[in-house]
């Protein structure tokens, strides 16, 4: 369904050359780094304000234009995708840190502002930004899918440290959720409502982020385990003795073998941990010695520690490009992404059964986890046109979903729903999917904002 | 409006004699503990499962009658008050731990459990559940008024710690939000939603909770400063340090003249930090001694450490009854409490203009806080039947919240709404007030949840 043409005029008008619908600008903006793909969408706009964002959503409410937000195109369930057509907008001219109140170790930015961006004007202040989902995401578009990474098991979430939002809604109406203080009562939390909503509720236009102190010491290191099991073993032993990890990551012998691919190192193709321990000096020693007693419980060894901010950078770096690296590890593939997330004492089990049932369907299939939230992926490798794969990788991720489902887990850790996890919602969330769906009715009645995505049966 | 006589017989063929009219009972679920007064209930019922509460609900949307969640009455905004007759739901029935997950750091417990029972509970385990309000207030109604308290510094509110809910909603509909997994993207948070909705959305039937290692090591303190105002500036610089606080209180010199009084303590009558640091032994002594040197650079002196067990559950307590404490200094009192909280940076200014504008009207307003989060209160205690005091007191607190939203902040940090709260809501949160009323009139279309709270201009 083009544009109406009086909708087209309209934003034309608003915009100027900030409003395209050539098929150049249609094309970038109909890319997905996933398996799923849909026709781009009818048009791009590049708002450069709130006002102008709110009278772009009353436009398209006007001509029922669909409006799906787009920040740096990196989410990984076609959250970004104009399923429905419509008009995609691009958030990227909207990035600015607007203030930085270190006092209040607080700042507040523009949504198209990356995480990179950010830390990269907070380096004189002695202050960063710690949710890290590896790609250099805009921040309205990780708050939209509740993205967390590798940081999140010691410094939460998107929904843990976004304490105010700036929202156009579907009507144009623009209201600002939350406050500035580190906690309140005073009604719905709506900030908490908008953050993972996906664009559906509204488009977010401004952030007021929690910012950390960086840690006065930082210790990394990786180190090997015999089998798959021992180190996710490890992993819930460790979450259960109260350690505070700043990060513990598991990669398999295929993500191992990526890296030593792909980035040049050596290491052991076997499964391995790679940690952080951040605080003050006699805390990170006394950290990092107690998790050393417990990976040798499970047969870890060869602890590698990176010493130097460098190697570190390096480090984490390469952790980051797994996705990329895992990709080349089959020249031409695509990826089917699982991200389940699961209850501390179901991990291994959970990771095991992942494992087993990638090898029964004969697929190569990766995995990494934040795991000491308890959430891992599997990033199935399928050849894009082969059905066959694609379909077997379907079934290995919705079989990884419904037993985490079984066992109190989530479809999604960190993903969200976009148009993939959609099949799973009422799995997961019975008859809560129709209060999900009265909120959506009651916020955006004529079901413009980024129709067809997060809550199934609506549009 | 009393209830009608068709939905008192369904009640009462449904829970026997759990369905009062009587006086008495009536009375019982009337009382406030602040200076909020409303006439009684029309009705009580004692609910003991889910199915119970869902057929209540059904009932009561059929007959249009008001339905107010009790738990133990300790709310201070009014929230358990049946400003609009009804009846009260006593939860106090459902206070089963269900299930204490330990591998998971998980319990799932019914709303009228309390957090003390709880602990009791999770004695034998090596856990707790940190969220501290003072009161031993039910987990259902912490979890309905958002609270927190001391530990919040460190351990978050209940916004952090409810990982997953049982919701009866108001057509007798039984619906489950979240998971048990330590994070999700899957969807709206209705969680988040139904956390701080002070039941005006639904009635909670079941909570599943995070819980927490006992920490290895617990060292606590008291610690007197020269004015108000370098206390509170200590604590603006500790928190800007990182040094990770398990819980710093704000005590003014009235407060400790009241624990003087009632708890038998011969404090010198000045201001004070009452401190507490968790973990392993190591951190405990680098924070202390952080801590230390930072309050010498305020003034602070006379360090009073509390080394055993015994010792710090006296300190505790004396803080907890700092409400009835204050209370007491002006025998037959009830107080109009304050809640505000604020930017970290703002924390000093905002203490002391409040206490120049307690002094300023003549009133006794002692003052504590989690001033960590920058959350402090002034009770200001007013003689029942004496309207010139408590319009001035109600003045000083209304200014107070002004001033909060001036710099950011917020009118409550953590007694929530209610009523009390009610005519600051537009103040606060402008046309977001709007939406909060789109999601009331969405899930609760007849308005029999809690009617009269939290939402300005709805019922």
């Amino acid at each position: 369904m083009p544009i109406p043409a009086a909708a087209a005029e309209a934003l034309a008008a608003l915009l100027g050359r900030r409003f395209s619908t050539s098929g150049a600008d249609r094309e970038l903006h109909g890319q997905s780094e996933s398996w799923h793909r849909a026709p781009p969408p009818d048009a791009v706009a590049w708002p450069e304000t709130t006002e102008e964002v709110a009278q772009i959503a009353a436009i398209c409410q006007r001509h029922r234009v669909p409006l799906i937000g787009w920040g740096t195109g990196t989410s990984l369930e076609a959250q970004a995708l104009a399923t429905q057509g419509g008009l995609v907008l691009d958030m990227l001219r909207m990035d600015r840190v607007l203030e930085i109140r270190a006092g209040d170790l607080q700042t507040t930015v523009q949504p198209g502002c990356t995480r990179e961006a950010l830390n990269q004007e907070l380096r004189a202040t002695g202050l960063f930004f710690p949710v890290d989902p590896g790609a250099n995401a805009s921040l309205g578009g990780m708050a939209s899918t509740r993205a967390s990474g590798t940081t999140a098991v010691r410094y939460g979430t998107m929904r843990d440290n976004v304490l105010a939002l700036e929202v156009v809604l579907a009507d144009g109406r623009v209201i600002r959720t939350g406050t500035r203080a580190a906690k309140s009562s005073a009604g719905y939390d709506l900030t908490g409502l908008f953050v993972g909503a996906e664009g559906t509720l509204g488009i977010i236009t401004e952030l007021t982020l929690r910012l950390h102190g960086q840690p006065e010491e930082v210790a990394a290191a990786v180190c090997g385990f015999p089998t798959l099991e021992q180190a996710v073993e490890c992993v819930t032993a460790t979450i259960q003795s109260g350690i505070p990890m700043a990060r513990i990551e598991f990669i398999d012998a295929d993500v191992v073998r990526a890296f030593n691919r792909f980035s040049g190192t050596q290491m052991h193709e076997g499964p391995h941990l790679m940690v952080e321990f951040h605080g003050a000096p006699a805390s990170v020693q006394s950290d990092a010695e107690a998790f050393g007693a417990l990976a040798a419980d499970f047969g870890g060894t060869g602890f590698d520690w990176a010493t130097t901010p460098e190697a570190r950078a390096a480090l984490w770096k390469m952790r980051h490009n797994a996705y990329r690296s895992c990709l080349a590890l089959r020249p031409g593939a695509t990826a089917v992404v699982t991200d389940v997330c699961v209850p501390m004492s179901h991990l291994p089990a959970a990771v095991a059964d992942a494992a087993a049932d990638i090898r029964a369907e004969g697929l190569l299939g990766p995995m990494v986890g934040h795991v000491g939230d308890g959430n891992f992926h599997a990033q199935i490798l399928v050849m894009p046109g082969d059905e066959a794969e694609l379909a077997a990788a379907k079934r290995v991720a919705t079989r990884m979903a419904e037993r985490a489902i079984a066992v109190g887990g989530t479809i999604t850790g960190e993903h969200g729903v976009g148009i993939g996890k959609l099949p799973l919602m009422r799995a997961q969330h019975g008859e809560a999917v129709a209060v999900m769906a009265a909120i959506k009715q009651a916020l955006d009645p004529q079901g413009i904002m980024n129709p067809g995505k997060l809550v199934p049966g609506v549009n």
